[in-house]
Formats: C-alpha cells, structure tokens, sequence
C-alpha cells in the first residue's frame, strides 16, 4: 500500500518560500547558491542535497503537484528532476502537455482523484506530494500518511505558510536527523 | 559574559499555546496531564522532563518574563518553579509583590532595560527569557543570543504564535536532540 507523504524546506518560523516566492533561502543546503530564476540545467545538489534526494526519490513512485508549481517549474522542462511520474492538479488540462508522451497526468477532479491517480501509478512506492496547498488539502481531506520537514535555521519574518490552520491533527516522530545545518524530521500523521 | 536565551515548546505550525491560552498539549513531554487550570503543586514532572529542565535551570542566573505570564502563574506562588529570580517587564509595578522579599524584580523601562538587570543578577550564568511576546521584543531589539525550541509533534491550527514577522533573522544551529516525541532545537542568532 502507498504511502503519500510530503515534504518542504521550511524555515524556523514556517515558511516554504519568501514573499516573493524565492526558496534560496530555504535550499541552499540541497542545491547550494540557487536564485529564483535560476534553470533547472544550472542547479547543482551539494553532496548533502543529492544524498537527501536521492535517498527520497528511490522511494517515490509518483508525485502530485499544484499546476502552480508545474507552472512555476515551468514543466520541469518536460521530466521532474527525481524522474518520477508526475500527477498535476488543475482546473484545466494544458493542451500543450496533455499529448506529448511527457510523463504527466492532469487531474481536474479534486486532491481525492489525484492522489489515487498517483497511488495507482506508484503501486507500492510513495506518492509525493509537492506544494504547501496540495499538501494541506491532502491534510484536510485525511489524505496524507506523512510529512517531512528540513528544519532550515532562518526565521523569514514573512512569506508563503507551510501550515494554514489546519489542525487539531495528531503526529508521532518517525525520525529527526541532526544533518549539517538543517535538521530532517518525518511525522505520521495520527488518524 | 551573560547568554541571553528563549526557549518554548512549540508545534510544528509554530504556536506556543492554543487559543485558549492551554499548553498543555505542548507541555505534556515536561509535565504530564496537565489541564490549563493545574495547580503548581499538582504538576509532576515526566522523567524526560525532569532531565530537560534540570539541565536547563542550573544554566539559568536569571529569567525576564512578561507581566501577562507573571500573571497567568499567578507569581509561581511566591518563587519561579526553576528557583531562579525573575525579572518582570510591566508597565505597572504591583504594590503586592513589590516589598515582600520575593525574588521579583519589577522593571518598567522596556525589554532592553529588563534584560540589563536580568544580566546583572545572572553574572555568567544564562538570561531566560520566558513568555513569546518577551521573546520577540528581545529578537527585535538585538539582544536574543539564542533560541531553544522543543518541537512538540502536534499541529494546532491556530493559537499563540512563537514568532510574529520578526527577520529575516539568520540562524545557526547549536544542536538537535533526537527525544521521545519531542525534538530539541537549539539555534543561535547570527548577529
């Protein structure tokens, strides 16, 4: 059985990205001195950020995303960086994507579809969740097993929320991993 | 030379209580049960947050707290729960504990002036500062030397916020500690 499970940068103070939506901040452990505008070809992991990925990616059998972050992403230049089958939550397919043999699947149906989309293309593996506002409709629709969080040592002061008052919700620690600078936690959320 | 120190369990949303003012959901690693209406005399210490506090308290010269936490623990009964005097920031010097050979010192003169006096009666030994709103004051103000947080695996959806829009603020980690539930976080702030 899957398990969906997300996981963010996020600063001391909860953030996942500054007002301007630049995560620089927040990733320079794993892909060093990136800038927002920076191409997907020029980033380059830091020997910690390519552990850490590649240690999550074997075990990611598909993500979902927001079409936020696909946009943003700009399509990942038509494969994600962890070479996963991605599942995008839109209200809209692109036409532009939806017949080019890219591996992509767009979802207009809801956070529910899309996570079983994901869940029956990863099979056993784990179902990423990517972006704060899938991972808290997952939340809020009892659809997410985990979250993930690299503690970065920052407060913002200001930006985009990793939780938006969602909650009561129960965790258990699943791990907490003193890493060089940041600090990688994993909670089960408690159902 | 005096560190000056915060240090609170807190959610992973990062608040520092619930709506209502209860932490006893955050609390219930250091303390047990507790309701919001425990009694200080009730309260028993967990195993694990004997050892937490022990450690911590005998660091500790001093604590600056806010009047409303002084309030809320209607005056610890007489004596800081720690055994340590206690500096309050208040705009109003209460006339009932002003004289009475408790170990309280009232100051009216803002944060930076609580913090001088709370250094002068610590020496060497660490400032505590107790209660978000102090905290945030001290942040502002430059005089935070570190920040500790026991990061309790809840999330409340809403209540008393640890941090309010203060930075950015670079941090550096000084150690993460892998407890039962709990994780704590020790950072210092790079000035």
């Amino acid at each position: 059985m899957s398990t969906v499970s997300a996981g963010f940068s996020v600063s001391l103070d909860g953030f996942v990205a500054d007002e301007k939506d630049d995560i620089s901040a927040l990733y320079g452990w794993m892909v060093g001195a990136v800038q927002q505008d920076t191409e997907l070809d020029d980033m380059e992991y830091t020997d910690q950020g390519k552990d850490a990925n590649e240690a999550r990616s074997a075990a990611f059998g598909a993500i979902v995303s927001g079409r936020r972050t696909f946009d943003l992403a700009k399509g990942w230049g038509g494969q994600h960086p962890l070479g996963v089958p991605v599942v995008i939550l839109t209200h809209e397919v692109p036409t532009e994507w939806a017949n080019d043999g890219k591996p992509f699947t767009f979802v207009t149906g809801g956070v529910a579809e899309a996570v079983a989309k994901a869940k029956e293309i990863a099979g056993d593996d784990t179902v990423a969740v990517c972006g704060p506002d899938v991972m808290r409709q997952c939340l809020e629709e009892g659809l997410l097993d985990e979250i993930g969080v690299d503690l970065v040592p920052t407060l913002l002061g200001k930006g985009v929320p990793f939780f938006a008052g969602e909650g009561p919700v129960q965790l258990e620690k699943v791990s907490a991993d003193d890493a060089d600078g940041v600090t990688h936690l994993r909670y089960r959320v408690v159902r």
